[in-house]
């Protein structure tokens, strides 16, 4: 029916200001196009700890799993980036969430906007009609591998770990999808030096049969990042590891002209996760200048998520509509601009 | 005195075309400026598999570990990236090369050539000035880490670890290194994950009181991704682990314009290695395009290296007078363009 349980997380630095724009968007979604939304706020990250001690309440955790779908904000707080001895940090909550959730497949899609693309640092001509959608697997590998560090403090180590089964369902997820676009996927490994990239290769090339229509190929990280650059037309369909996934999207960014721009989806067998790929931007919190953008967008990849096509497509189009009209935040460099919840309404009242 | 040991590895792919180019420049330097260079050759890589079944050859460490400097072409097969399976592979003759030699930092100098800043995928405006240097730990983390496939092939695992020596020799001439420049040491590292990163946090954050000039920063890796490209102008000196480093300075190579002109040095307590950053390049293998200027200017660390500092000079000299006259390769995208061996003559020429 049309009743949707929405877990919402707003985190830490900007993510209370930009979720609230999102929820500003639901409840004029909800009013246009007749769903209800039911929202249970959670606790997580360095706010959750502060209240708690724990980056990820049980709370918080049993309203997510109950949810339709995760709406959550950003994570992290300077207080814990520069102490290497905190033993509790906010990242543990949302690597934990993620988890706990099996939420295997962060999916990243890339755009420029033709009234942005003169923002990028890239020249127009390298990336006008760039379109990317990254699949980065987010459960496994050196995140949440065996890490230590001795008790004195001399070595440390963390490992990456695949097996077969972490790889197999995102790649096919990736094939799928290069197969409604494209149908090209590329993989990103370190095939000439780990034998994890050596797994994924191997595990793709044996899934490659099963879409024959689409044409798989490799490359290495290091050369990933540079042709990501050089050549950003280069790619359809991405798929890659987790640590790789995590550098490489951050880096793509580039292209859309803003990260404030930039939408995510996590997802999983049971459970969805929606976030913008920024994150908590201490410096801007409470400044009202946060792109809410990429969160309102993230809110469009749950309207698709739901099944809620109508909406998702009329989201788009006032983003769009509200870029085109320059009707927009300080990051995105132009002479005029509005605060966050300025455009947060316009969008809004768009719908 | 004058007299120098310079092992030769020419290696794959375009490798031994450009080595040609730099004892080209060597022998005149040798000649202008009255020293002694004997060269003696080794095999490595494909080139070495192909011909003796081991990437390092015995003969090829030995010649090496009794040089005063290796120059070192270029790694890497097709052959071998393909094959999941192939148990002996071109890049472990290189990786046991830089361990046996103890070569821990991988340094690679980064900046624009006024004449070749259009020809970049970046703006003029965001890299013009851009002035990076970058140390990679050369001989640690994930590349030296314990691996493991199982017999199955159902999982695999590559460890990442990192002890406070392997981290105070690369960390100490990072910061030395920004005392010479502007002061600035930014550590790149993904601390609110990983155990080794927050290792690599404290050791830099114990030495960094014995460099009050110099002021440290800490970037996550994900996040410099990004700033590279947003802002290089930001970045000073850069030191970071294995994997990062191999990630980020392929991916910085697209501010000077072109990879085919950035030269590294690896440099351990004895012994010192200069190579080319770009690869083996086999799609150019013998059609004489391959660019020298990478391989020459690595000659150029190397003369750094032996104290000849007259010879680098002028030899760096030569590099910017063939390239300000656009007597260049194909790559750099001119109209007029040169061979390999034309362009190796035309710089040893005005040397
Ligand atoms: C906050 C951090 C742990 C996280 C990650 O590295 O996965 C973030 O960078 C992201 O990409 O979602
Ligand atoms: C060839 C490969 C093993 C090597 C590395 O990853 O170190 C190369 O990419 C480099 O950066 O020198």
């Amino acid at each position: 029916d049309n009743y949707f349980k929405i877990a919402v997380l707003p985190g830490d630095g900007i993510g209370p200001e930009i979720i609230s724009e999102s929820i500003k968007i639901l409840d004029v979604i909800a009013e246009v196009f007749q769903y209800k939304f039911h929202f249970d706020y959670g606790l997580i990250g360095a706010e959750a700890i502060f209240k708690t001690g724990n980056p990820l309440p049980e709370e918080t955790l049993k309203i997510c799993k109950e949810s339709d779908a995760v709406l959550f904000g950003a994570i992290g707080d300077p207080v814990f980036d520069n102490n290497p001895e905190a033993k509790v940090r906010p990242e543990q909550g949302l690597l934990r969430l993620r988890k706990e959730l099996g939420l295997f497949a962060n999916i990243r899609p890339l755009k420029t906007y033709a009234s942005l693309i003169d923002k990028s640092p890239l020249k127009r001509e390298f990336i006008e009609g760039a379109d990317i959608q990254i699949f980065r697997e987010l459960v496994s590998g050196i995140y949440f591998g065996e890490k230590f560090t001795d008790p004195e403090g001399n070595y440390a180590y963390d490992v990456c770990k695949y097996s077969r089964e972490d790889i197999i369902p995102i790649a096919h997820m990736a094939f799928q999808e290069a197969q409604k676009r494209k149908k090209k996927l590329t993989l990103i490994d370190k095939a000439n030096v780990l034998d994890t990239s050596r797994l994924w290769r191997k595990t793709c090339q044996e899934i490659a049969p099963e879409y024959p229509d689409v044409q798989l190929d490799y490359m290495f990280v290091d050369n990933a990042a540079m042709q990501l650059i050089l050549n950003p037309k280069h790619f359809d369909v991405i798929v890659t590891e987790n640590m790789f996934g995590d550098i490489i999207s951050d880096e793509a960014s580039v292209i859309g002209g803003s990260i404030g721009l930039l939408p995510s989806a996590s997802v999983g067998e049971k459970n969805a996760l929606f976030e913008p790929i920024h994150g908590s931007y201490p410096q801007a919190k409470g400044k009202g200048i946060a792109n809410p953008v990429a969160s309102i967008l993230s809110v469009a990849m749950m309207l698709d998520h739901l099944n809620l096509q109508n909406a998702a497509d009329k989201l788009r189009q006032s983003v769009e509509h509200a870029i085109e009209n320059k009707y927009v935040t300080i990051d995105l460099n132009t002479k005029q601009y509005y605060s966050t919840s300025e455009v947060g309404s316009f969008i809004a009242d768009h719908i």
